[in-house]
């Protein structure tokens, strides 16, 4: 039985968290009720109606971590988020859990060439956030080496939120015959979010780590998580996660085909 | 100046709405001002640190009616939606302003052509949510009547939540010089949100029309909204926008290119 | 071992086709020798650096029937291609064996909805080929009869070239788990070639069916083949194909992931 | 009036080339003879019928380099091409003239990170040709200093064989009103090829520069320019180009947008 809105009231306020103590927004029980509130009333019309359905694990999964580098990971940038005391170590966790296994680790990045002028590869973005700031090769678009990707992992470089736009993930993790997709980062109200609904539409079944994803304002990690396992994929404890990872096979090479040359 | 928390909030309660009347899910007085404190407190953030800017109208628009065919827009349907009595003359209002302009109107619905066994089209979003009710040539996946669309405008039936995933929609709109899209129908926690996401992604301007979106659960509206007005495209009111369309140039075939053949 | 240029040179000289009884272009045994001549010389190189390996098959194909619609099956269109009494049975003895296995089959066609004006789907195609003549909806861009598609097939309509370019084709494959496409139609040296180059980046592994491929000028089926296969994908026999098909386990959906819902 | 037949069959022949010189494959009178009667009578087919139409140059070019690294335009790798004494000095004035205009320029080159095991980002093109000699981060996949990039200037690793496919080039190209692509590079029978079918499914014209495209087999130039000239892109000498770009006006941001933020 799926009970994300008591998972989601209850993370609301994490004592503690660089969020409350820096920045005095702090989510009361007044709040989180009302918030818990509307969740359990839009709940009551989903069910009705045949929302909010398990898509499930499948057979091969991936773990994509969503921008999990210096300037979101770590405090004093216009990037970063809150909640590291807890998403690093569970992405910790993950990787030692998915490399047991050998599956594909992919880690994302956002960072562009040309940060001015009318060759910049920010597109249209810098119009509405400062991206600006995420410069391809400066230290703040590195990986946090605290989850540091080990040779043969993939770390993609994006210039959109959704990790699937304008990159090679789709056709890498279908050339592997991945089926899931297990999904860490920040920030739950853009990266995260898009790179899910896309997953979906794109065949791979998303699943989304409570406590593995993040975010930098209040309130949008728990909306954002209810409209997702709603609709696009299934949010699931990190508890569950690792033991869906230590159960299924390891990952393999797909079966050799039928004619294919040895090399 | 943005407001949209304060226009937010105002509409949190529509009075006499289908599912206030129906479904008795009232949002109160304390769970409007709820929101209205995390929104307030969220844009504080932002603003400090350079989010939440406008990426403003370009010089040719396209409007983009998301799903407003019947399944949607009447009662008594899994997706049903409220507050057409506000969308229905909303969108009225922005065809007639586009059709003087003669500017690319496209219509999108969800449907599929087979709904159960192992060649559906619906991939694996069945799994979530019930769109094993739209089939392809009913009367519930056909745009509203009311917002019929004329001969020359583009009717796209997509599998997805996003607009462009998996169509034609942004070839399209770069083929004809398109720069703007105004978003407008259902459901903001779906489908506006994900055709918004990757509208700027493509490198189009995305403007979400306030009045002319919504969607079936209380306050998922609103928190879309914010988060998209922070990141992904600007929510702007219905006046604004009519007053935009009245003054840009009427829309016309590119320039001849140098050296293209008549036909 | 490969051995497409001595397929491809017999297959120049299809006597009795329609391109050399109405249009009178015959390629004499001089310019097959020539053709020959060039694939001999180029095979040489590309033996020698490493190209021209084998793809093969995997285990979950689908076959994939590029505008097979009247405009290109039958004579007096512009569209018209050559060598239907060789493809269409090619394709009817696929479709018996892919169906007894209950494999996904997928048929495109080209048609646009719009044909003249700024708000013509066809893109800025029509500036180089007569794409104005295939309404949707008209006989012409309807799938020949002869090969119709039975209840539970896609038909998919697409605006550009490739089979994936613009529509929900990969997402459909990914979501069903299939890796192999085989496929059928024409036109060589447009859609088929466009979209055996787009399956092998999106993933999946492309087998052309040597007979079942066609076009409407002389010489484009054999070079494009021999492109396609030192690069993109497998071009093999009708004969081979059918065996293969014959022999893989019947298609199931797939595997019931974990912790799916029933629906 | 469109002539590149006869252009084609005249280089046919480049005395010297690499090709010729080291690998002693020569195309002699008779084949080019031969190739050219195939090209005469189709295009009299496609001339009756409509195609070969021309797409024309825009208002807003760029300029895309497929591959001008060092494994394609020097001597002594798996993919080293022929023709670059002609290629390098086209390229090099192209980029004299863009550069004048302040046009985008983007290099693209195909590398991989991951180049064995169930991790690679290869995909399955390694199944196909030894894409595994393609090392990011090598000097070989360096674009080649006699044209290199100055900055502002974008490069773009690819996977594929499309500048498009799994890249950020559209949304990027689309952003700044880009309308035109003019491509140069290698090889014709793969990754130009590829690119110019993905860049008029887009909605960019594309313009493909003559003495500028290359490969490394005998034939490919001639029969997939010809491929192309028909049904894709415009088949354009280098002088024409050239003064293209003299007259075009300088390429400024777009218009700023009505209501954009200042940043």
């Amino acid at each position: 039985m799926y009970q994300s809105a008591g998972r989601t009231a209850a993370s609301v306020t994490r004592p503690g968290s660089a969020l409350e103590r820096k920045e005095e927004v702090r989510l009361t029980g007044d709040i989180e009720t009302a918030l818990q509130t509307i969740f359990d009333a839009d709940t009551g019309i989903y069910r009705t109606r045949g929302f909010q359905r398990r898509v499930g694990f499948g057979q091969r999964p991936a773990l994509i971590h969503i921008d999990l580098a210096n300037a979101w990971t770590r405090p004093g940038h216009a990037f970063s988020c809150d909640g590291m005391d807890v998403i690093i170590p569970a992405v910790q966790q993950l990787n030692a859990a998915g490399r047991a296994k050998s599956i594909p680790i992919v880690y994302t990045t956002t960072a562009y060439a040309v940060t001015n002028g009318p060759n910049t590869d920010m597109g249209l973005w810098h119009h509405k956030i400062p991206v600006e700031q995420l410069q391809l090769g400066s230290p703040e678009v590195a990986i946090d080496e605290r989850i540091a990707p080990l040779a043969g992992e993939q770390v993609i470089v994006k210039k959109r939120a959704s990790a699937f736009h304008g990159t090679y993930l789709s056709g890498y993790l279908k050339a592997h015959g991945v089926d899931t997709v297990i999904i860490t980062g920040v920030t739950m109200a853009g990266c995260v979010r898009h790179t899910t609904e896309d997953a979906i539409a794109e065949g791979f079944r998303p699943i989304i780590v409570r406590e593995a994803v993040g975010d930098r304002v209040a309130g949008v990690v728990e909306w954002n998580l209810f409209d997702i396992d709603a609709k696009f994929g299934d949010v699931e404890p990190l508890e569950r996660v690792l033991t869906y990872l230590a159960e299924i096979a390891p990952f393999q090479e797909q079966p050799a085909a039928v004619g294919a040359s040895a090399g």
